[in-house]
């Protein structure tokens, strides 16, 4: 990163402000359920994007293209193209990879030229299981967003995610307040919280700043990637209530499978 | 799969007698340290691949390319033709993709389809921090191998995996046990476990299974794959003491960088 940078927390908050929106919509092609005029065409994962995005640009503060969809495919060609035509045509919004890498720090640093020379993301998923070695290579673009896994959507989350690490303390809480003390000294980091879970969204909101009660505002305040919205059941009154801050922003709140196939038939 | 496949616990058994090996070379191309002739070279990635391919078939039970090296450079469909001449010339040895995924279970469905289908893998490396309807798409593939992180080869490795979840039981020995009581139905799991670690994989193969004394063997015997050897400072000696099994195998410990970099200037 350079100096001059505008910080990743600025470009978000620009986002947010821009869009009045704290909504993203996730870019999860499966061309299986694609309208039949993109379904068998050459680039038709592209066209679709392309189709959702020009529908929602007015109406989303991010998009977040879900990595396996492509990679299943072979289709990195069409995300790299889906993530430049994103950028060109909805410069407000910002772009998420979602990737949920994890790894050494020498591999790390490859998965995060991946995510912001090769794909030109604004930001990026993170898995927190081994820990600051991983995160950092990552960390240092601090005009880059970096995602931490906190408390994820999915019925497995609380498999390993709610085992108590400590006196009235789970994993999840262990994870969260490690990314607000010790990784976000550039303020570019954010938490996945699953719009499954809005009793741990509070909780974790609590113990990352700014909670929507009032009360000073705090070092640390990390915004939450919110999943889980619609297909998977998540109430979004519920997150809201739970999640926002006093500023009424904090979230980006994602929804993938209920929008992009919204037409009758899905 | 179908019932008629061989197991995955059969391939890599078959894998360690064809080869009398442990050894896997772990393929992560990086082109600004390769030899003159292919670092500018069109397909040069998947030409060094080929080259330590070629000079290590009859060495080794294993390859084990890592994702982000091919991602970082765009070189998906070098991965590609990488496996598909590993598997043609070696057809020994396993192909482990290690991909590190993690994700809800419908994306794990794409990522399995990705690991075992587009690349052809015979094996995947998971993160287990979204608990098991993340693992389960993987897990079904009876005849593919589903090895999950437990206590990885980096210092990070300490800040989550070795939480204490209960009284004398970390967070690693938790996976562990998870993974060999309730993941390894079809004997299709194994461990990362690092080779930085000996007194960890001597604590983790004295859990799930087979430890290299006097006893039966147990149910849930899990190999390891055991990165960390070599440029992180593994010893060899200490891995093989601590976690080999009584059949004197168990392990597929892997080398990469120095292998692939062992030419003199790297």
């Amino acid at each position: 990163m350079s100096a001059a940078a505008v910080s990743f927390a600025s470009r978000l908050a620009a986002a947010w402000k821009a869009t009045n929106s704290l909504v993203c919509v996730g870019l999860d092609p499966e061309p299986k359920k694609f309208p039949d005029q993109f379904r068998d065409a050459p680039g038709g994962i592209f066209e679709f994007n392309k189709a959702i995005v020009d529908a929602t640009r007015d109406l989303v503060c991010a998009y977040k293209p879900q990595f396996a969809h492509y990679a299943a495919h072979g289709a990195e060609m069409q995300l790299e193209h889906t993530i430049v035509y994103t950028k060109a045509t909805a410069p407000n919004a910002i772009v998420i990879l979602d990737s949920k890498r994890g790894d050494i720090g020498s591999t790390a640093e490859q998965y995060a030229h991946e995510a912001f020379e090769r794909y030109g993301a604004d930001a990026v998923t993170v898995n927190p299981y081994l820990g600051r070695d991983s995160v950092e290579p990552f960390l240092k673009h601090e005009d880059k967003g970096v995602i931490i896994l906190c408390r994820t959507s999915n019925p497995g989350a609380k498999d390993f995610q709610d085992l108590n690490v400590g006196p009235d303390r789970k994993l999840f809480q262990h994870v969260a307040e490690t990314a607000a003390k010790d990784w976000n000294s550039a303020g570019n980091c954010m938490l996945v919280v699953g719009a499954t879970y809005p009793e741990e969204l509070a909780d974790i909101r609590a113990r990352v700043g700014d909670p929507p009660l009032p009360g000073p505002a705090r070092v640390g305040d990390l915004p939450f990637l919110v999943p889980g919205v619609g297909a998977q059941g998540g109430d979004v009154s519920k997150v809201m209530a739970a999640g926002r801050t006093r500023a009424g922003t904090g979230l980006v709140v994602s929804s993938s499978r209920a929008i992009l196939y919204a037409s009758p038939g899905n």
